[in-house]
């Protein structure tokens, strides 16, 4: 379903119903761009630690805007086997709600845009019709204006509690003003008196002398004429009628913020709801939300950490979960649109999907990839079909896995990292894995240099004949990492004599910028052994022996018919070996490779 | 005439045409924002030099983009005696060429595109189907990489002349495919040989090794197979065959080049014109256009001044004309909608205009402002019908002026400067003028204060009463700029000491950033007498003492069949007098705000 501006709110309790009743949510995010720095590859390095790469994302990324918001529902239909979905397909765009609202700026890749167009995007759905929002801040600073205004026009505050400073040269214009008041006021005929229009400060004088000078029995407010000129009216109005129309007024003001915070409350209800979301390869899905619709992301990884989990207290990524055994071996592309093929094929079982009436329905034959309604929709079906997976490995077997079975909870609140060669993910839920890098090797070159000047280095000279050349070097990871501590130190020391200088301008970066290249000398390292951390993988170990205990679903709806194999107990074997593998990485050597440029 | 990538290529002998047959051409863009910083009132002051308007814009505006640019070509239809037009209106869009090519990011503010939107832009043009550009360095080093190939292709250069070094791991790679290679030549039934898709480290070999081996007969090409994987092809090929065969290349070559170059090559044309380009308040215009399709601005105002007079050597300002005598006194509001609908009216004459045969005509009734194409049709408009007053000024009066009339002379090569109290213009053959600003007071103030707060401040006391207290300051403008560049001059020394750590992230900006509000109190100071630098008024002063020189209107084509009435000679005597008031200013007092706050 395709929510624009104009059809949002009345679709929207549509929306909270189907946050309301679905087993779990997934999401996708459309961006107008990826990275603001050099490209992508460019800027991560295959060994970025999870804080360096958060920094980099942060710095580069949050400047895009998220314009398009995939959210599917799914509801497991136990009468019928099948899951029921409710797909929405939301475009969002930060149009000022007034003058003095914010002007949102944010930035473009041509490349992303290019690319989006090539899938069909619809831009002036964004930009003519997107659904405007408001963050946290914001919200909170709209609701105060307008209590203000309230307060204000209501008469109260200190000021007007006593008579009105009048600047000299607004004098006659108030004497004028309150002796038409007073002749209005004596006519019993006229109910209301229109003033001409004046400037904001004027009106600010007579809202204040009028409520010092007659705190009941009139109403004033300002409407704008045709020509869009602001000035007074003053209604003569008994108590009631008084009361009445301040609270119809509020109504008004609480409808007015309604809509400004738009967009916004649909991602609350899902953030309120508390319930499973699932994205693929969710991690800038997640910190835009966050960045977009709550608050400006933090400057640290572990309040980010604690910010998410506060947001989305159960996220699962589909892209670590197919990068882990047992999908791992069975999976070779993990790409979004592979990974909903290779689903379809054994072992796997597509899952019995509907969508709900008045929903209309996805086809995946005919691929609308890069919708978020659709991307939302697929990464679902993947995330069913992978969970059913684990449970046809259980003994007894299960055919279908729930939401908030145990069997997935190794993967929740775990995000994907792209391209880092031995941290496979982001732990939200706790201090992140530390591979050795023992094997790593740090190659500063000039930046002339291409791929193939690296091959033939490495394959020219042994690393310690040649250690320190004029225009390279080559050091341990661990030197690298000490060198650049060291002169992250120097920078602090530096910044702090100067902070005044230097942090109001960028605050928060702590260290100078790098252009860094990596790459890996083809073949040696291999394909990452990755699995959610071992610390969780207890409920698979009780399950590889063998042990069917009743607690470890006791959440789920789905019997279990088939019995337990010997095969599926040995994968899980495998399973449970590779967990407590995960961190340490393999001896092989592999290089990181760095470009002194500055960018 | 509306242009988008599809069209642009089978239309762009028609631009040509209509360039070079043009009198002179009106322009207008469209952006994607106006100022990054915080409002555009808030970030320029009423009391800007030229160059801190010229560095504010650069700063804060560069990072737009102008996605759509009108061009409307003027040419006078002696016979009948009315203007004919070519209007086009351009989609542009910095799509990448390829997957090396700049991937271009720019911004976009909200309300911008918010105000674009409610006038019914369509979006998609520009981003789905706007015409792509380069600016100049762009274009060299694409031409650049052509040649590059080429000369790679070809087995040109030094590295070819002598057996390739090929790292160990590659030998048997590359003795494989010279195997092959060999057992093709021998087969004579046999035309070509596809290789198997391999690196581009490996295609570099094979292309190295092959133009040593084999410098003659045969021709090697690196194709794409369906699934996008580049394999070499081998052909057996006489020289004849050879060469007919690359020069199809290089022809091919050439027009991809100018495909890439796209857009720009419109803007050469113009520049290479050398004609009378007219816009209104075209500032940013004129920025926006050299910094997209040229190269990035100049850190230095007196540099832009000399690319712009070099790109484009005459330009008019239909905001500027409209703002000095003798049209100050009888126009209002120089907006562009207004200004046209004011010269439709008396003592104005709306000219003769038609649209060319093919090109579809604008009603300025049904006012389709903001496509620039019709903006920049009515700037054009407004153009002749302020040049033709002048012309009706003269004795005896001239109905028609032309755009190379000296008459107009004194308004070429300024540009409207927006919201500055006492400079009107930026002067692009010279020195700006330096108004004094004696009368003119610097408040700081702390920012919870308003409008009426520094109404009461003023009106509550006189200034020397109380010139320093703890919350606000005033001070002379002289004293303001004193201490200013004091600052300016501590910091620079400063950002000498350690300019590695600073000048690297923002190296043109010399001076700390102001937030700064500027009033000026209602009624102090009046409208503003501006006029073109008194050093070029000679014309004028020669034509209102009465002289009629031939010499003065010789390139124009308009008989003047009025003759001269006395009003008019008092009118030019006027506008004599006014010139030389230029750059001194009122001695009414003024007061420049400052919000001491950063942001």
């Amino acid at each position: 379903m395709e929510i624009i501006r104009s059809n949002f709110k009345i679709n929207l309790p549509k929306v909270y119903q189907a946050i309301e009743e679905a087993d779990f949510f997934a999401i996708d995010g459309e961006f107008s761009g990826i990275s603001d720095g050099p490209s992508v590859t460019a800027l991560t390095s295959g060994f970025d630690t999870p804080e360096e790469r958060y920094q980099k994302l942060k710095k580069h990324s949050m400047d895009f805007l998220l314009f398009q918001f995939g959210l599917c529902a799914f509801k497991y239909d136990h009468a019928n086997s099948k899951h029921v979905t409710k797909s929405f397909n939301f475009y969002v765009f930060p149009k000022p709600f007034s003058r003095s609202s914010p002007d949102v700026k944010f930035v473009c890749q041509s490349s992303s845009i290019d690319f989006l167009a090539s899938q069909g995007f619809d831009f002036n759905k964004v930009f003519c019709s997107g659904i405007p929002y408001l963050n946290q801040e914001e919200e909170r600073q709209l609701r105060e204006q307008f209590d203000e205004k309230r307060s204000q026009a209501n008469g109260a505050g200190a000021l007007t509690k006593c008579p009105v400073t009048i600047p000299e040269d607004q004098k006659k214009f108030i004497d004028q003003v309150i002796e038409k008041i007073e002749g209005f006021l004596q006519r019993e005929e006229k109910r209301t008196l229109e003033l001409n229009p004046c400037t904001g400060f004027q009106r600010k004088l007579i809202y204040q002398t009028l409520s010092w000078k007659y705190p009941k029995g009139i109403h004033v407010e300002t409407l704008e004429t045709d020509k869009k000129e602001r000035h007074i009216v003053i209604s003569k109005v008994d108590e009631e009628e008084r009361k009445r129309r301040e609270q119809e007024k509020y109504a008004k003001e609480q409808e007015e913020l309604n809509d400004a915070v738009g967009f916004s409350r649909v991602i609350h209800a899902i953030a309120n709801s508390g319930k499973l979301v699932v994205g693929h390869n969710m991690l800038l899905d997640v910190m835009h939300t966050i960045h977009q619709f709550y608050c400006p992301l933090p400057v640290d990884l572990n309040e980010f950490k604690e910010m998410t989990t506060c947001v989305f207290p159960r996220l699962l990524d589909t892209k670590l979960m197919a990068s882990t055994q047992p999908f791992k071996d069975i999976i070779n592309n993990t790409s979004l649109a592979e990974l909903e093929k290779r689903l379809k094929e054994t072992p796997f079982d597509p899952p019995k999907v509907e969508s709900a009436e008045g929903f209309p329905s996805y086809d995946t034959a005919s691929e609308q990839l890069h919708e978020a309604g659709y991307d939302a929709y697929i990464t679902g079906l993947c995330f069913i079909s992978m969970a059913n997976y684990l449970g046809s490995l259980l003994s007894p077997p299960k055919t279908c896995v729930s939401a908030r079975s145990k069997l997935i909870e190794p993967f929740f609140n775990k995000l994907f990292l792209m391209r880092v060669m031995d941290i496979p993910y982001l732990n939200l839920e706790g201090p992140d894995l530390q591979p050795k890098r023992d094997h790593v090797l740090h190659v500063t070159f000039p930046k002339e240099w291409k791929t193939s000047d690296l091959y033939q280095l490495f394959s020219a000279f042994a690393v310690n004949t040649s250690k320190y050349a004029e225009s390279y070097r080559i050091q341990t990871y661990a030197e690298y990492v000490g060198k650049k501590q060291e002169s992250k130190q120097v920078k602090r020391k530096w910044t702090e004599d100067s902070w005044k200088e230097v942090d109001r301008k960028r605050p928060h970066v702590p260290g100078p910028c790098y252009h860094t290249n990596s790459f890996t000398a083809a073949g040696i390292v291999g394909k990452r052994t990755l699995s959610p951390d071992p610390r969780e993988a207890g409920v698979v170990d009780r399950e590889s022996e063998g042990i069917s205990d009743p607690e470890l679903e006791q959440t789920d709806y789905c019997a279990d018919p088939l019995p337990e194999g010997r095969k599926k107990a040995k994968k899980l074997k495998r399973m449970k070996k590779e967990f407590s593998l995960a961190g340490s990485a393999s001896d092989s050597p592999a290089v990181l490779f760095e470009v002194p440029d500055t960018w």
